[in-house]
């Protein structure tokens, strides 16, 4: 149950709710100028407390503060050098990892011409084996901050651990949580915490409302300034490809969902040779912008050989995509009537 | 191993050829001007012989029928109202299934003048359970080819069984066979052999090698009249989507395969509101075409209910997937360098 | 709805509660002493008609025929050498393919001295590519035929298509329908009607309600002699073992239906060093018997070369499995109680 | 590549073969009287130094340390109470969360009588949603410790992240990493130094080489007491069973590795009437332990409440599966022969 009040908040009243609440031993939290009470469908509020309210839901799924129940219109995040969500399109690109400083700073320039305003670039990497090449560290995250300074690019990279967090915190403008990390509570609750927007990839075999209450985890510690992040899920084959890019999730987390939705082709494909492909088909689907893996020079990549494009490659998707974008562009929120279809739509899956 | 003869083809050293074979107890076959070899990778070849030969090709994969190593060029089926494949874009549109003469009649109509040149309707119909609606039979075949011949329309329709392919016959332009008899082998056999273009739909857990495999069975009786149907695959989350298209697969097979391929994105979703993000997704990773369920009044249908999209919806969506269409047109096969990227391709996956 | 009238039916009141039914354009089935309904929670019973009703049940699963709401007792289906289903154990063996006489002479005696009594093999084999071994056909058909015969063994083999049923009824005891064809509803109609026991395999990414109802279409044409057989369902890694086995299946199967259920080690694992473990877990989650591929000479076998056991591991195999069969051993149903609980399970799920 | 040395080794010789690894920049590990080295097949080895060697391997899985080709014989992990691994079975049980003190020490008690030697309980809880109950905290984990001591048990407990390490290491014998975290690589690393027995939970879409390598981070920090434990894997139906155990996979990981294997039924069952049934396969299939939930009240759990068993279900279940791992056991490593089958069979996957 939601309770939405008028505002300004009329905060006397709101303070009696919550002590009722307490009184009944029911649990609820406070979020914007909305109060959200869990497992309760009912609340028995006086004329006074009514006059004090906009307006009460009574249904609304258990990742309540993602959903388009509790914010209807878009959220739009604010970087330094970015809108991301709504009706922006957002090229995140750079190398699966930072292997030195020479690359990384000739790869910024040339996503930056291709039109990307986001690089990545990976410091610590999750690898199958642990004795495979695990990133730079604190290194590479320099050597990515400055790159990105010299063009004016925001910097996006993983981290695994509280630990590294805080080594990435001044170096980073968005935190990456990766597909197997997607159900690390702790790490959720501490990248929550740390105050800046993350993007959250959906785990491989990850369904759409463990995806968005992992989403939750970070918001309920007050951070709304997360990326949803479409990569892939595993299926029975995986010759061809090594994940199947789940085009539909793109379009169900554009309903439920008032997030940024984006889409990674490559993690997704596998193989660069369908990086492309994908990418058109996510953001055909709905998706608010990619992150594509980049390297100058992909067979000797460090990692990730195989799916990385060439800046030769990369430039011409980027503007089809932008093309896409603009023709498949409707507004997913009009102020009445698409907001009551979303209400229905998640009262039906509820 | 392939041995592509020059053509006019020397029918004398090309029978000289097959004797030897024979005699080496080697099994082939021959195809337009191809002979293909089964599980031999060389073969001693005179000088006479080599004169006559064009191209001696020693890896293919075991779909060789349907490969781009067999037939580098798109293959382009022509029926009476359309030529599918190549760089056309093909709209098939109509209803699960064939209910009564009235509404196909004003169906046909409607879809034709939103955009669709093929007219889909179900007369016998796979259902889950034996006590669902099992379609119309002949008589709803009667109505579709009535509202067909009235629109100028090809037909499509499904088949489940030999008999019911004689049945089908007069009425239908091109069989459908669908996702759950993708590898009744001996439905496949039979259909290869009926003369008419065949749609064959990806089964619900069936690898991309497994689904060209099952068109070589139609393709080995002589029918090269095949069109690919993508549409979705079963994941481990049907909480939103019935299905998860795979657009990777759409990407894939346009490379392996020299077959058209389409997307049916009503399968694929089964909730009429995201068939618009589907079909828009597979179309920009390289669909030539969409198949998708059309119904006047989706919420009275006697199958598929929940899926079907009204006439009103589908007409924007068909503009929509066309300016996509358009938009990632690029020739999939030139005539020298991406020939031999097929090839590298389709070898280092053999 | 079902209405399951007293013994002897008094027949008079049936036909009037048939008649009730049509006047209300309500569709209902008669099988044994049972009124099925379909769609129907509810029909006004005069006193009269009441008298001559023993139960009537208002929850029922889609596939009323195979659920223990219409039949709480196991089913046992009588052969000429064998009690299939109950408390009762049956082994059946063979090769994959009828290869030559010889083999299925000599292999014969052999799975019958190591403790099968029915023998298993292929005739008509549904194989991925066109251009793989087919089967011998009748003639494979003629030599199991005698095998058999000559050990007093029971046959089960693969049919495909109406024509193979025609086929193959003279020579088998049982018609296995394969996975592939576990949803080809023509198939399950057509030997339906052929009046002998059918081992219904399931699917590759079959649900459990979806193999029930498959069932319900062999059912629904009279006959319920069918055998559930759980052979592994397609998964995200197949590395090691070519398909998971799913023993959770069995042991639902078990309780929602009556008809004996039958585990297939060989297809799960695709590895022959992985058979025997497959069995033992199938058998110790309540399977009733076992169906597994035997050869005198893998290595050499025609088809499934590498999942076939010889003889010398499949004696101590059916020594172990009777074992285990015999310890977890508990009757799956009694008289009052433990029908209760099945019937609840369904109603949670209907 | 692995160096068996000789022992006692000729630390002199290894100390030269180390120096010369270093000068040609090969990456080399030493564990034991091991010497491994990575991405290296061949290294010329004077007179000296072969004479030092017991044997050279050229062939390992990149999980080298968990492999069978690095430790041929099973480990048996001795904590207070128990040897785990080996011939032996253990039983662990308990809650899946600790609620209250009273519940623990009964709980304690009833499992214990039942044959269990190791009790379960979460005190940190990876929940779906941010507002479901999240653990007792360090408070649960006293309660845990004082419970098992009076009974003399061991204990088991969940930890996901750095800091609950710190906080459960002394009131907990083995450390539990859950399904979701199975490649939380920063915690695996953190467990690894922690010093005491991990059991290793299967992702929930992770593959056998995956777990393997996620396994070989803790061992890699020269922590090789390590149990695997299967706990069901994702599937496309999950309306009867939560996940689909996979068996095949108990019997892959038995023949891989030389970890201790362990089944969990009730995560893999999500239903209390489908536990006994899929422990039973699980130990056919070889697991040499079960960890099990059990609650005095299941319906009224904080968690989990469908798939806890009561102590009255339990009992009966733990003398079945002895019976089974008894029927079942045989020796999976023998001194000669079976190590050389292990070896091929890694090499045949490698």
């Amino acid at each position: 149950m939601i309770i939405q009040f008028k505002q300004p908040v009329n905060q006397a009243i709101m303070q009696e709710i919550l002590r009722k609440l307490k009184e009944a031993h029911y649990h609820g939290i406070l979020v914007k100028h909305h109060l959200v009470i869990f497992d309760v469908d009912h609340l028995d509020l006086n004329q006074r407390e009514q006059a004090a309210v906009a307006q009460v839901i009574t249904k609304q799924p258990r990742y309540v503060l993602g959903s388009r129940v509790f914010q209807p219109e878009d959220t739009i995040i604010r970087t330094a050098h970015n809108q991301i969500g709504g009706a922006n399109f957002t090229v995140m690109a750079g190398p699966c990892s930072v292997e030195n400083q020479a690359m990384i700073t000739e790869l910024a320039a040339k996503v930056k011409t291709a039109g990307a305003t986001v690089i990545r670039g990976g410091a610590f990497k999750p690898r199958t084996s642990p004795y495979d090449f695990q990133g730079l560290g604190e290194t590479g995250l320099r050597y990515l901050r400055a790159a990105a300074d010299e063009q004016g690019l925001d910097v996006i990279t993983e981290v695994m651990s509280e630990a590294e967090i805080g080594i990435a915190a001044p170096y980073t403008d968005i935190f990456q949580i990766g597909a197997r990390n997607m159900q690390n509570f702790d790490l959720l609750k501490a990248v929550g915490k740390a105050g800046k927007p993350v993007a959250l990839k959906r785990g491989l075999a990850a369904t759409i409302d463990e995806m968005l209450n992992a989403a939750e985890y970070i918001a309920a510690q007050g951070n709304l300034q997360i990326i949803l992040v479409e990569r892939g899920i595993r299926s029975f084959d995986s010759t061809y490809t090594r994940n199947v890019l789940d085009v539909g999730a793109i379009a169900v987390l554009r309903k439920l969902s008032h997030y940024p939705v984006i889409v990674d082709p490559s993690h997704a494909s596998g193989h660069a040779d369908l990086v492309a492909s994908l990418a058109k088909a996510g953001v055909a689907a709905g998706a608010q912008g990619m992150l594509v893996e980049v390297h100058q020079d992909p067979a000797k990549a460090l990692s990730d050989a195989a799916q990385q494009l060439t800046p030769a490659a990369f430039a011409p998707l980027v503007q089809q995509v932008q093309q896409i974008h603009a023709l498949v562009q409707e507004p997913m929120q009009g102020p009445a009537n698409s907001t009551s279809v979303m209400k229905k739509n998640v009262e039906a899956h509820d």
